[in-house]
Protein backbone atom coordinates (compact mmCIF):
# COMPACT_ATOMS: atom_id res chain seq x y z
CA UNK A 1 0.00 0.00 0.00
CA UNK A 2 3.06 2.44 0.84
CA UNK A 3 4.36 1.32 -1.96
CA UNK A 4 1.66 2.05 -4.24
CA UNK A 5 1.29 5.30 -2.76
CA UNK A 6 4.86 6.47 -3.76
CA UNK A 7 4.72 4.75 -7.18
CA UNK A 8 1.79 6.87 -8.06
CA UNK A 9 3.50 9.67 -6.93
CA UNK A 10 5.76 9.18 -9.10
CA UNK A 11 4.03 8.44 -12.30
CA UNK A 12 2.11 11.10 -11.58
CA UNK A 13 5.50 13.56 -10.98
CA UNK A 14 6.56 12.23 -13.85
CA UNK A 15 3.63 13.37 -16.72
CA UNK A 16 3.48 16.47 -15.12
CA UNK A 17 7.04 17.40 -14.63
CA UNK A 18 7.65 16.11 -18.37
CA UNK A 19 5.43 18.50 -19.27
CA UNK A 20 5.86 21.64 -17.17
CA UNK A 21 9.41 21.15 -16.11
CA UNK A 22 11.40 20.60 -12.84
CA UNK A 23 11.05 24.29 -11.66
CA UNK A 24 7.70 24.13 -12.47
CA UNK A 25 6.15 21.85 -11.39
CA UNK A 26 4.10 22.51 -8.27
CA UNK A 27 3.79 19.66 -5.32
CA UNK A 28 0.47 20.93 -4.25
CA UNK A 29 -0.36 19.75 -8.38
CA UNK A 30 1.28 16.38 -8.12
CA UNK A 31 -0.52 15.68 -4.73
CA UNK A 32 -3.83 16.72 -5.78
CA UNK A 33 -3.76 15.04 -9.02
CA UNK A 34 -2.12 11.62 -7.39
CA UNK A 35 -4.78 12.07 -4.43
CA UNK A 36 -2.62 12.10 -1.71
CA UNK A 37 -1.61 14.64 1.35
CA UNK A 38 1.19 16.53 1.96
CA UNK A 39 2.30 14.29 4.99
CA UNK A 40 2.48 11.06 2.80
CA UNK A 41 4.85 12.81 -0.28
CA UNK A 42 7.17 14.11 3.42
CA UNK A 43 7.25 9.84 3.84
CA UNK A 44 8.64 9.03 0.73
CA UNK A 45 10.46 11.97 -0.17
CA UNK A 46 13.18 14.29 1.96
CA UNK A 47 12.33 16.94 -0.66
CA UNK A 48 11.14 18.74 -4.18
CA UNK A 49 14.73 18.23 -5.23
CA UNK A 50 14.93 14.13 -4.13
CA UNK A 51 11.27 13.64 -5.24
CA UNK A 52 12.95 15.10 -8.85
CA UNK A 53 15.81 12.82 -8.72
CA UNK A 54 13.80 9.91 -7.98
CA UNK A 55 11.35 10.67 -11.00
CA UNK A 56 14.42 11.08 -12.91
CA UNK A 57 15.58 7.56 -12.19
CA UNK A 58 12.99 5.75 -12.26
CA UNK A 59 12.45 7.18 -16.18
CA UNK A 60 15.97 6.53 -16.85
CA UNK A 61 15.59 2.75 -15.66
CA UNK A 62 12.70 1.90 -17.84
CA UNK A 63 14.08 4.00 -20.60
CA UNK A 64 17.37 1.81 -20.89
CA UNK A 65 15.65 -1.25 -20.09
CA UNK A 66 13.86 -0.72 -23.25
CA UNK A 67 16.77 0.32 -24.99
CA UNK A 68 18.86 -2.46 -24.09
CA UNK A 69 15.69 -5.14 -24.73
CA UNK A 70 15.42 -3.72 -28.32
CA UNK A 71 19.39 -3.04 -29.05
CA UNK A 72 20.64 -6.63 -27.85
CA UNK A 73 17.31 -8.82 -28.89
CA UNK A 74 18.51 -12.11 -31.20
CA UNK A 75 18.49 -12.79 -34.82
CA UNK A 76 18.18 -9.36 -35.93
CA UNK A 77 21.18 -7.33 -37.27
CA UNK A 78 22.91 -4.71 -35.18
CA UNK A 79 21.48 -1.61 -37.42
CA UNK A 80 18.24 -3.59 -37.84
CA UNK A 81 18.01 -3.95 -33.81
CA UNK A 82 18.92 0.06 -33.98
CA UNK A 83 16.60 1.10 -36.04
CA UNK A 84 14.00 -0.86 -34.29
CA UNK A 85 14.85 1.30 -31.44
CA UNK A 86 13.73 4.07 -33.13
CA UNK A 87 10.56 2.71 -34.32
CA UNK A 88 9.48 1.82 -31.03
CA UNK A 89 10.34 5.31 -29.82
CA UNK A 90 8.24 6.76 -32.00
CA UNK A 91 5.28 4.66 -31.58
CA UNK A 92 5.56 5.65 -28.03
CA UNK A 93 5.81 9.16 -29.23
CA UNK A 94 2.80 8.58 -30.68
CA UNK A 95 0.98 7.23 -27.73
CA UNK A 96 1.37 10.52 -26.39
CA UNK A 97 0.26 12.55 -29.24
CA UNK A 98 4.12 13.78 -30.26
CA UNK A 99 4.12 15.88 -26.78
CA UNK A 100 6.09 15.55 -23.66
CA UNK A 101 9.24 14.43 -25.35
CA UNK A 102 11.80 12.79 -23.74
CA UNK A 103 12.25 13.75 -19.39
CA UNK A 104 15.99 13.26 -20.15
CA UNK A 105 16.31 16.02 -22.35
CA UNK A 106 13.67 18.44 -21.53
CA UNK A 107 15.71 18.52 -17.88
CA UNK A 108 18.77 18.54 -19.30
CA UNK A 109 17.68 21.70 -21.27
CA UNK A 110 15.99 22.89 -18.07
CA UNK A 111 18.64 22.23 -15.50
CA UNK A 112 22.12 21.80 -17.50
CA UNK A 113 23.29 25.17 -16.40
CA UNK A 114 20.96 25.44 -12.89
CA UNK A 115 21.43 22.65 -10.88
CA UNK A 116 25.20 20.64 -10.52
CA UNK A 117 23.54 17.63 -8.71
CA UNK A 118 20.31 17.28 -11.39
CA UNK A 119 23.01 17.43 -13.73
CA UNK A 120 25.77 14.93 -12.53
CA UNK A 121 22.44 12.44 -12.77
CA UNK A 122 21.95 13.49 -16.14
CA UNK A 123 25.27 12.88 -17.88
CA UNK A 124 25.65 9.61 -16.20
CA UNK A 125 22.23 9.08 -17.92
CA UNK A 126 23.47 10.28 -21.32
CA UNK A 127 26.96 8.18 -21.22
CA UNK A 128 24.82 4.96 -20.29
CA UNK A 129 23.00 5.58 -23.49
CA UNK A 130 25.94 6.38 -25.50
CA UNK A 131 27.47 3.11 -23.98
CA UNK A 132 24.72 0.49 -25.09
CA UNK A 133 24.70 2.51 -28.59
CA UNK A 134 28.06 2.50 -29.16
CA UNK A 135 28.36 -1.17 -28.48
CA UNK A 136 25.70 -1.80 -31.30
CA UNK A 137 27.56 0.31 -33.85
CA UNK A 138 31.10 -1.68 -33.04
CA UNK A 139 28.96 -4.96 -33.45
CA UNK A 140 27.79 -3.83 -36.59
CA UNK A 141 31.37 -2.74 -37.83
CA UNK A 142 32.86 -6.25 -36.51
CA UNK A 143 30.01 -7.92 -38.72
CA UNK A 144 30.43 -5.53 -41.91
CA UNK A 145 27.41 -3.86 -41.86
CA UNK A 146 28.63 -0.23 -41.09
CA UNK A 147 32.53 1.62 -42.60
CA UNK A 148 35.15 0.65 -40.15
CA UNK A 149 35.68 4.52 -40.89
CA UNK A 150 33.17 5.87 -38.78
CA UNK A 151 34.25 6.09 -34.89
CA UNK A 152 31.56 3.80 -32.90
CA UNK A 153 31.87 6.81 -29.95
CA UNK A 154 31.98 9.68 -31.86
CA UNK A 155 29.02 8.29 -34.11
CA UNK A 156 26.63 7.36 -30.72
CA UNK A 157 27.18 10.37 -29.18
CA UNK A 158 26.14 12.15 -32.60
CA UNK A 159 23.12 9.82 -32.47
CA UNK A 160 21.75 10.05 -29.72
CA UNK A 161 22.16 13.99 -29.23
CA UNK A 162 20.49 14.36 -33.21
CA UNK A 163 17.87 12.04 -31.93
CA UNK A 164 17.03 14.29 -28.63
CA UNK A 165 16.93 17.36 -31.25
CA UNK A 166 14.39 15.75 -33.44
CA UNK A 167 12.55 15.06 -30.20
CA UNK A 168 12.49 18.82 -29.25
CA UNK A 169 11.26 19.77 -33.08
CA UNK A 170 8.35 17.22 -32.54
CA UNK A 171 7.09 18.94 -29.55
CA UNK A 172 7.12 21.94 -31.49
CA UNK A 173 5.48 20.83 -34.51
CA UNK A 174 3.11 18.05 -32.92
CA UNK A 175 4.30 15.52 -35.24
CA UNK A 176 6.20 12.63 -36.11
CA UNK A 177 7.87 14.39 -38.98
CA UNK A 178 10.92 15.50 -37.52
CA UNK A 179 11.25 11.80 -36.34
CA UNK A 180 10.79 10.24 -39.72
CA UNK A 181 13.34 12.24 -41.34
CA UNK A 182 15.97 11.73 -38.28
CA UNK A 183 15.41 7.52 -39.78
CA UNK A 184 15.42 8.65 -43.23
CA UNK A 185 18.68 10.30 -43.06
CA UNK A 186 20.43 8.37 -40.52
CA UNK A 187 19.22 4.57 -41.75
CA UNK A 188 20.06 5.41 -46.23
CA UNK A 189 22.93 8.03 -45.68
CA UNK A 190 25.12 8.12 -42.66
CA UNK A 191 25.01 4.54 -41.26
CA UNK A 192 26.56 2.44 -44.11
CA UNK B 1 17.75 57.61 -24.75
CA UNK B 2 14.84 55.86 -25.03
CA UNK B 3 15.93 53.45 -27.09
CA UNK B 4 18.70 52.67 -25.62
CA UNK B 5 16.72 51.64 -21.99
CA UNK B 6 14.90 49.48 -24.08
CA UNK B 7 18.16 47.51 -25.87
CA UNK B 8 19.39 47.21 -22.34
CA UNK B 9 16.25 45.60 -20.98
CA UNK B 10 16.61 43.01 -24.08
CA UNK B 11 20.33 42.43 -23.76
CA UNK B 12 19.93 41.69 -19.78
CA UNK B 13 16.64 39.51 -20.53
CA UNK B 14 17.74 37.85 -23.19
CA UNK B 15 21.15 36.93 -21.11
CA UNK B 16 18.63 35.90 -18.09
CA UNK B 17 16.38 34.03 -20.31
CA UNK B 18 19.15 32.10 -22.05
CA UNK B 19 20.18 30.60 -18.76
CA UNK B 20 16.54 30.42 -16.09
CA UNK B 21 13.99 29.89 -19.21
CA UNK B 22 11.10 32.03 -19.43
CA UNK B 23 8.79 30.90 -17.05
CA UNK B 24 11.86 31.37 -14.32
CA UNK B 25 13.19 34.18 -15.66
CA UNK B 26 11.67 37.72 -12.98
CA UNK B 27 11.27 41.10 -14.54
CA UNK B 28 12.92 42.20 -11.06
CA UNK B 29 15.85 40.42 -11.33
CA UNK B 30 15.85 41.97 -15.03
CA UNK B 31 15.44 45.58 -13.87
CA UNK B 32 17.45 45.58 -10.83
CA UNK B 33 20.09 44.02 -13.66
CA UNK B 34 19.80 46.68 -16.13
CA UNK B 35 18.95 49.40 -13.75
CA UNK B 36 15.97 50.45 -15.14
CA UNK B 37 12.90 51.06 -12.91
CA UNK B 38 9.63 49.24 -13.25
CA UNK B 39 7.63 52.10 -14.89
CA UNK B 40 10.29 52.51 -18.23
CA UNK B 41 9.77 48.27 -18.16
CA UNK B 42 6.36 49.10 -19.10
CA UNK B 43 6.66 51.85 -21.32
CA UNK B 44 8.45 49.56 -23.55
CA UNK B 45 6.59 46.19 -23.01
CA UNK B 46 2.70 45.25 -22.20
CA UNK B 47 3.76 42.38 -20.49
CA UNK B 48 6.05 39.46 -19.39
CA UNK B 49 4.65 37.67 -22.82
CA UNK B 50 5.71 41.12 -25.01
CA UNK B 51 9.01 41.15 -23.31
CA UNK B 52 9.72 37.66 -24.29
CA UNK B 53 8.82 38.03 -27.92
CA UNK B 54 10.68 40.42 -28.34
CA UNK B 55 13.64 38.74 -26.97
CA UNK B 56 13.34 35.82 -29.25
CA UNK B 57 12.68 38.41 -32.05
CA UNK B 58 15.76 40.36 -31.48
CA UNK B 59 17.96 37.02 -31.05
CA UNK B 60 16.14 35.39 -33.89
CA UNK B 61 16.78 38.21 -36.15
CA UNK B 62 20.59 38.23 -35.03
CA UNK B 63 21.01 34.72 -35.35
CA UNK B 64 19.61 34.82 -39.03
CA UNK B 65 21.55 37.51 -40.19
CA UNK B 66 24.50 35.46 -38.97
CA UNK B 67 23.14 32.33 -40.84
CA UNK B 68 22.46 34.11 -43.82
CA UNK B 69 25.72 36.10 -43.92
CA UNK B 70 28.08 32.99 -43.25
CA UNK B 71 25.59 30.72 -45.73
CA UNK B 72 25.88 33.14 -48.66
CA UNK B 73 29.91 34.09 -48.73
CA UNK B 74 30.64 35.02 -52.36
CA UNK B 75 34.19 32.78 -53.45
CA UNK B 76 33.77 29.51 -51.24
CA UNK B 77 31.66 26.43 -51.78
CA UNK B 78 28.03 25.59 -50.24
CA UNK B 79 29.35 22.79 -48.28
CA UNK B 80 31.85 24.93 -47.00
CA UNK B 81 30.13 27.90 -46.25
CA UNK B 82 28.36 25.43 -43.78
CA UNK B 83 31.27 24.12 -42.34
CA UNK B 84 31.94 27.92 -41.76
CA UNK B 85 28.72 28.48 -40.35
CA UNK B 86 29.03 25.52 -37.28
CA UNK B 87 33.01 26.92 -37.13
CA UNK B 88 31.56 30.18 -36.16
CA UNK B 89 28.88 29.26 -34.03
CA UNK B 90 31.26 26.78 -32.14
CA UNK B 91 33.22 30.33 -31.61
CA UNK B 92 30.43 31.81 -29.95
CA UNK B 93 29.64 28.97 -27.49
CA UNK B 94 33.52 29.24 -26.61
CA UNK B 95 33.18 32.87 -25.63
CA UNK B 96 29.88 31.56 -23.45
CA UNK B 97 31.77 28.54 -21.48
CA UNK B 98 29.98 26.14 -23.54
CA UNK B 99 27.14 27.02 -21.30
CA UNK B 100 23.61 29.44 -21.77
CA UNK B 101 23.06 27.32 -25.27
CA UNK B 102 20.62 28.53 -28.05
CA UNK B 103 17.37 30.57 -27.44
CA UNK B 104 15.64 29.03 -29.61
CA UNK B 105 16.29 25.07 -28.42
CA UNK B 106 16.12 26.43 -24.68
CA UNK B 107 12.42 28.16 -25.47
CA UNK B 108 11.39 25.57 -28.23
CA UNK B 109 12.42 22.67 -24.87
CA UNK B 110 10.21 24.84 -22.27
CA UNK B 111 7.84 26.13 -23.85
CA UNK B 112 6.60 23.25 -27.15
CA UNK B 113 3.89 21.91 -25.33
CA UNK B 114 3.22 25.14 -22.61
CA UNK B 115 2.85 28.34 -24.84
CA UNK B 116 0.88 28.66 -28.22
CA UNK B 117 1.80 32.12 -28.77
CA UNK B 118 5.54 31.45 -28.25
CA UNK B 119 5.35 28.29 -30.02
CA UNK B 120 4.09 29.71 -33.01
CA UNK B 121 6.81 32.25 -33.23
CA UNK B 122 9.38 29.36 -32.17
CA UNK B 123 8.12 28.02 -35.65
CA UNK B 124 8.84 30.05 -38.14
CA UNK B 125 12.08 30.74 -36.60
CA UNK B 126 13.22 27.30 -37.26
CA UNK B 127 11.69 27.05 -40.43
CA UNK B 128 13.75 30.61 -41.39
CA UNK B 129 17.04 28.95 -40.76
CA UNK B 130 15.75 25.52 -42.64
CA UNK B 131 15.04 27.25 -45.85
CA UNK B 132 18.72 28.78 -45.78
CA UNK B 133 20.18 25.51 -45.03
CA UNK B 134 18.11 23.82 -47.73
CA UNK B 135 19.23 26.42 -50.46
CA UNK B 136 22.82 25.77 -49.59
CA UNK B 137 22.52 22.04 -49.99
CA UNK B 138 20.74 22.32 -53.23
CA UNK B 139 23.27 24.20 -54.24
CA UNK B 140 25.51 22.21 -52.95
CA UNK B 141 23.77 18.85 -55.21
CA UNK B 142 23.80 21.35 -58.24
CA UNK B 143 27.62 21.96 -57.92
CA UNK B 144 28.00 18.28 -57.62
CA UNK B 145 29.39 18.93 -53.54
CA UNK B 146 26.48 16.90 -52.38
CA UNK B 147 24.92 13.87 -53.70
CA UNK B 148 21.53 13.76 -55.44
CA UNK B 149 19.97 10.88 -53.82
CA UNK B 150 19.44 13.22 -50.49
CA UNK B 151 16.79 15.27 -49.90
CA UNK B 152 17.79 18.69 -49.19
CA UNK B 153 14.44 19.26 -47.53
CA UNK B 154 15.04 16.95 -44.91
CA UNK B 155 18.78 16.95 -44.83
CA UNK B 156 18.22 20.99 -43.53
CA UNK B 157 15.79 19.74 -40.80
CA UNK B 158 17.96 16.84 -39.71
CA UNK B 159 21.33 19.09 -39.25
CA UNK B 160 19.78 22.05 -37.17
CA UNK B 161 17.66 19.13 -34.90
CA UNK B 162 20.75 17.30 -34.56
CA UNK B 163 22.82 20.79 -33.80
CA UNK B 164 20.21 21.62 -31.15
CA UNK B 165 20.95 18.06 -29.89
CA UNK B 166 24.52 18.54 -29.71
CA UNK B 167 23.98 22.24 -28.01
CA UNK B 168 21.89 20.66 -25.43
CA UNK B 169 24.54 18.10 -24.54
CA UNK B 170 27.48 20.86 -24.72
CA UNK B 171 25.45 22.48 -21.70
CA UNK B 172 25.59 19.79 -19.62
CA UNK B 173 28.99 18.55 -20.68
CA UNK B 174 30.32 22.74 -20.34
CA UNK B 175 32.34 21.07 -23.28
CA UNK B 176 32.61 21.50 -26.87
CA UNK B 177 33.01 17.52 -27.80
CA UNK B 178 29.21 16.97 -28.70
CA UNK B 179 29.64 19.87 -31.42
CA UNK B 180 33.41 18.67 -32.54
CA UNK B 181 31.94 15.55 -32.73
CA UNK B 182 28.71 16.97 -34.69
CA UNK B 183 31.09 18.59 -37.37
CA UNK B 184 33.07 15.49 -37.78
CA UNK B 185 30.32 13.12 -38.39
CA UNK B 186 28.54 15.93 -40.68
CA UNK B 187 31.59 16.79 -42.84
CA UNK B 188 32.98 13.34 -42.65
CA UNK B 189 30.17 11.36 -43.15
CA UNK B 190 27.00 12.25 -44.21
CA UNK B 191 27.63 14.92 -46.16
CA UNK B 192 29.25 13.70 -49.05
Amino acid sequence: MQHATKTKLIETGLEIMREKGFNNTGLSEVLSEAGVPKGSFYHFFKSKEDFGEQILEHYARANLAMTEATLTQAGVSPLQRMRAFFESAIDMCACNDYSGGCLIGNLTQELADQNPKMSGILERKWAQQRMLFQANLEEAQREGELSPALSPGDLADFLINAWQGAMMRMKLTHSDIPLRQFLAVTFTSLLR
